[in-house]
């Protein structure tokens, strides 16, 4: 794969142009790559020593030159250059001018193909660890709020229209519950990164005596590609992962919505502290929620790096194609985009206030308990269709009244039907209403509080 | 939901406009999901007759009237009606007909938005249970033809170039280890799926004395969605399935362009049975490979529906919107297109005619056996960088000569490095090159053996 | 392409699997394509009359049979048979029935290849004219809406914060451009659907004396495809058409969020006519704005068949390949969702009642006339960035006195700046600022009422 | 928007978060605009003193110190501060730092919603000018490849087997076709690209006397945009165009297919200069098509972007939200990776070796006549359907003999159809099939010297 004359100078009549060069070289991404490259090559070489395919001595070389490099990629002195292609390349250059034929001899029994693939998965596999971190943060810090919110009832909306009442800290749960199977479907992605692509070559194996299972206990890998042909050319944990963060990043563009209209003086159910937001470059009054309108923006942009994954690899004869460099992209954008949602997310929803007042204001203004009256009727032995059509009615005179069901008179009521009674006014209150929903996964505040407790417990358990 | 003036007549001015009952309705398509929903209704029923909700006789009426129904629907019997929306209504309705107040008690406790979501759950996990057999069918398949074609040697290719020798067992074996990761996926979104919404009721859950665990064991799901807004809101196994499935597809259209080139007369790798190609209207020679095509065209149809369903739960606000019910479309269709696609797969590769003359071929076509003259040189002590160099310039030398490199005399061959000896070419020929690579997961025939054991004890296991 | 034995049973030894018919059958979706098939035979039929390679005779046979298929299909007595694969097969099939040998000299100098292309083309050309019609009815809807209230005022949103008042005509004219380009786009792509594959025969053209210049006026095609290879692999149209599709949808999915937020109680800016909407099966109060639901949620379906489409051309080589039936399915939805959606939207735009009071009370919340009183202190001498400063401070100190800016006493008002006269409280009301505004394009009422004057005559002009 | 304390300090209690700074700021890509935003900024201010809102001295000033900033910028002494943002506030800041209080009234009867929205429009104006120049440049170099090689014959292709000959000129005209609509569709989105948001504002409008016509006619603008509320909040061109991008990656990726294809020893048909090609870590034989691949791999990522950007605008309410910010860097990869792959491409194709003794050895191998002969019969009178059957038996014959139709006796061939006579022979040759397609847009190579003198002349006619 290397652009450098002296690689491959015997094959070749004349040098790469440098607009290929420019087009075709990675460096300038793939550099990142560099710590997980050298962890990568240190594992091979230790192997290969136990083989017997180095010597002692090689490996001692090998050990004290990366040693050297890591260094020099830390202070930034390590010059990256574009002739030699990416990091592989670059590192290994390094490494021979340091210590000579042993760095030329690093490179036995392995290929860049099986190289790249190793490094991009221990690269990953770190990641999804932080972002499974971050997911748990982002959870406790919802967690926080539902609880001190447990008894705040907001309306419950479908369709935007008022349904029931809920409770705010319930309402804040369902973002617990959604990042919840983010975390399990990272945890499920991740079994598939940590699989162990080296030792495959370029793509049919090698002829020396590798030892795969020492190779990969060194790096941590839980098991081996199987498949030679296979473990170059693969590409699924790229797009399972991005996938994933999709599914992050669509839970926080809805939660993003939600704070965006709660913002909304209209809404007024909620504030942003003034830190996540601006203002206007014309308007004095402003303060825009432009973190929620961001990440709500950037699910977009992760959500496109998936399609892009997706047709990259459609079709792709095996093994590996050029076509594969352009995996790196869109996965470390992917990556570097969902940590700091994530991070930000976290402390802007400890940066939320919630204005009660507004929220039961609201409830007020939708019927919110007219399924109340209908199960209340239910449990005074009417069939629940003939209950619907009762309320709908009650509804429609109160609506033309212009006030809210509780505020009907008894007798007002009871024409709708002999049904009812004094006690109907208890179930006619939001807080009536919301307490009543006590079973699990109910809005009651004692639900709330014992979901709070078991997430807690959950992600306290994990430490 | 339901634009039935009977349900909700009460609140409305006007009945809904027919065009709006033709946008809106979604019988016409959901009433695919009968048997699920009847199966959900039975349980909701006994649950409610042992909370003390239902009466006995209620349960029963509700058991035989289901049981009618059951059997119109099996004899085409059954009138669907767009008035009444959707397969939720439509079956009400009827057990309403038939079994008066009892079928009107049934909604008690729920609502369509639970409903609906547990429906899909219960239906999907069905589905992904028959997918995975089908994967492992596929696979199977695919097993059977590696073990057949174990020693027939084929190019690798690596950018559509000759690489190194290759089993053609082998190069099945890598759709079977991808075909793996699908089956993993497809279990461990089924553990989501199987999670159940009930008990959700419309948003908050409901006021009647519900016991979830007991509908839940009914029903066969594995956990109970612990908050109710996100039960009702919750597509993410949608979109997780769509992404498993466009995996799949991805994965098949990689074998499908494969198989397409190995049919065309320059390769003439492989024929396919006539019975899966057809000819052309006009050009009386032509037999064209149309599965593999459709199979190509058809993982843009999945990947478009999981565009699609990401798209429509993107920055929706909790929790059910009517924005929702575009899942089932795409979702039906992702089914029945992976369904019917693995299943003509299987059976399509049982018909593969392997063509060892042309494949051996052709690794006579591109020095594929150029490593190994390089390893050959390493082991007898050059640096690898250095051997890479050597074997460059034979290849050019055997390039200009239009020769193979196991067609150069010693003689020039030692005129590169005088390490070479008599014994350079047998690591020249297509097998040693093939059985010099007897490593975990490398291309030698002994492994492709132990490889096929492994998946068919694996398959066999599970049973 | 087709799999009826006989079509080609002198090449293959075995007849097509029924499983095989069943997924690479297209009649089932394709027959749609009847009219506009038969169409473009009888002109090919004429063409080639003319070209003396068919009989006068033959002609007036083909003619008379083709007009007997058309009533068949009309009265829906025509048998439609998958073993004949497609619609150009049944047709050409039932016509040989019925006239025999000229039948069989009708595919004469084509191909199935140009054949569909063409097809496809003369439909979608037309379906284009009537999106663009329907196109023309929903701005015709929207000027309506515009024009009876370009004097109530809304507050102007930015980021969901008020901004500045605007006219609700104002607003509505934004999509009037909207559409405005998407007719635009629409006439563009249809330019490039008007052009004539058929002459192109398999992929290289015909052998027989052909006159696509008489093919092309025949069937009213602008431009005739200068290249056979091209011509029958080109599906740019669908992909175009699509695009521009998505388009209509994006902007079709941006009012459908407004209308609901509108619609919801907090906001209250907008009624829906209750025959467009639908109520819950559970909460007897609600009534829910069902069809902008669906249309949003509609628009991830259309975007999601651009992706499959562009997915499906992807790396194809030339010519023809079995991947582009899949393109039919996904366009054919993608006009009927259009054709419905644009259909829908223009009779409900018509049932929107506006509620100026709630709009007005709205505008008097967020400080809206702010950016007016910046630009007043301007016009008195103060340099913009520090005008903008000033009013800051004034909106810190209303915010906590809770009232709106017009609300603070002149001496207040002064205390910020002594530029500050009586004539400010002119600015700071709502239709001030609204009035003030008007240049091209800007939100004063004399504005609205010359844009829509200026659209009625342009759509005027049109017929 | 900026969130600099100093711009909105008088509304906030805090400051922006440090880490909200990072998210939440654009100048690190947006300074690439930084030319266009000047000479917007210059044109507002000429029209603004025009109108007797800015003194001359003001606009002197103004012009004096842009022309500093501009000298800045070029020679990279420009501190970019991400406390200010965007490119929008640090050129204003640094203008106001050079010049004072005439820097402030800049931003007088603008914001930075319609000042950004100028930007993008007037930078990407340019960029499509360069690509239909790059567009045409390519064709170029198709067309001179095209008419070098009229008379090369190579197999045509359908479903990857062998169809009819064709002219590997006639090939690459189809390319020319395809780049010719992308051409025509990039005309036809600057349209609608050079449109004048300016004097939008931040939504409504201003209440200065702005004269939009002379802003527009500074800036060679060709419409105004008529409603300042969809000015601001309308991405549609940044659709348009990268829809346009991705179709002319597609062909590109399509073309690139062909290439890799082609290059493989098992086809044979063409050589790429090793300047576009690279070598193998591993493998010293290999030469690789690594451009093509890349460009088969880069038509994802534009159409990445493309998902990113539809999924950016779907249910944005209006006007102006921060979601928008998100358009800039997919917009920008998207030209940078159109540029740099026209460019490479023109280049490459120049370096394209035709090898016509192995595309006519390929045509040899799939009775790529048969259709020759099918018409040679109907012209003797045999109805078509009969003749593609009698075709077909002799195809059949001739693959159980390994022969070619053209190798088969005149006895043999008679046994099939009395018919058949001594002349039969012409039209069994590949020149013979060629020549015989003579019409309009056929493949015979007087139609391609005819098409590549009818693209030359059309592109001569537009310098």
């Amino acid at each position: 794969m290397s652009n450098d004359n002296k690689t491959w100078s015997g094959r070749f009549n004349e040098p790469v142009s440098e607009l290929v060069k420019k087009y075709t070289g990675s460096v300038d991404f793939d550099k990142r790559l560099a710590k997980w490259d050298i962890q990568g090559s240190l594992a091979h070489a230790q192997m290969l020593t136990e083989a017997g395919v180095l010597s002692e001595d090689d490996l001692a070389a090998i050990r004290q030159g990366m040693a050297a490099i890591i260094a020099e990629i830390e202070q930034g002195t390590l010059q990256w250059s574009l002739d030699l292609e990416d990091v592989h390349m670059n590192i290994e250059r390094r490494l021979t001018d340091k210590i000579g034929d042993a760095g030329k001899r690093l490179h036995t029994g392995r290929s860049r193909n099986d190289q790249v693939a190793t490094d991009i998965r221990l690269w990953l596999r770190d990641e999804i660890t932080e972002i499974q971190r971050l997911i748990r943060e982002l959870q406790l810090s919802l967690l926080e709020l539902a609880e001190r919110n447990a008894d705040v009832v907001m309306p419950g909306f479908t369709h935007l229209q008022v349904a029931q009442p809920v409770s705010f800290g319930h309402h804040m749960l369902a973002y617990v519950e959604m990042l919840g199977r983010d975390y399990e479907r990272m945890a499920d992605c991740r079994k598939r990164v940590n699989r162990m692509p080296l030792g495959s070559a370029a793509l049919a194996g090698t002829t020396y005596p590798i030892r795969r299972e020492t190779t990969a206990e060194l790096l941590g890998f839980e098991q081996i590609c199987q498949n030679s042909l296979d473990a170059v050319s693969d590409r699924d944990f790229a797009i399972e992962f991005t996938a994933a963060a999709s599914l992050v990043m669509v839970h926080l563009s809805r939660l993003s919505e939600e704070l965006i209209l709660w913002m909304s003086p209209r809404f007024g159910f909620i504030d942003i502290a003034d830190r996540f937001c601006t203002g206007s470059s014309i308007m004095p009054q402003k303060k825009n929620p432009d973190v929620p309108e961001l990440v709500r923006g950037k699910s977009g942009r992760v959500i496109g790096h998936l399609t892009g994954l997706i047709m990259l690899m459609k079709s792709q004869p095996l093994a590996y194609n050029k076509d594969n460099q352009e995996d790196k992209e869109p996965l470390f954008d992917t990556v570097d985009t969902l940590v700091d949602t994530l991070r930000i997310y976290a402390d802007m929803m400890r940066g939320v206030t919630v204005k009660p007042e507004n929220m039961r204001a609201a409830v007020m203004q939708g019927f919110a308990t007219a399924t109340d009256l209908a199960d209340y009727l239910v449990k005074k032995g009417m069939p629940f269709r003939d209950s619907h059509e009762v309320v709908a009615q009650a509804v429609r005179y109160a609506d033309e009244k212009g006030v809210d069901l509780s505020e009907l008179p008894l007798d007002v009521l009871q024409g709708f039907s002999d049904l009812v009674a004094e006690d109907v006014y208890t179930v006619l209150t939001p807080e009536g209403s919301l307490n009543a929903r006590n079973h699990l996964g109910g809005t009651a505040p004692e639900q709330v509080r014992f979901q709070v407790k078991r997430w807690q417990a959950l992600i306290e358990g994990e430490k």
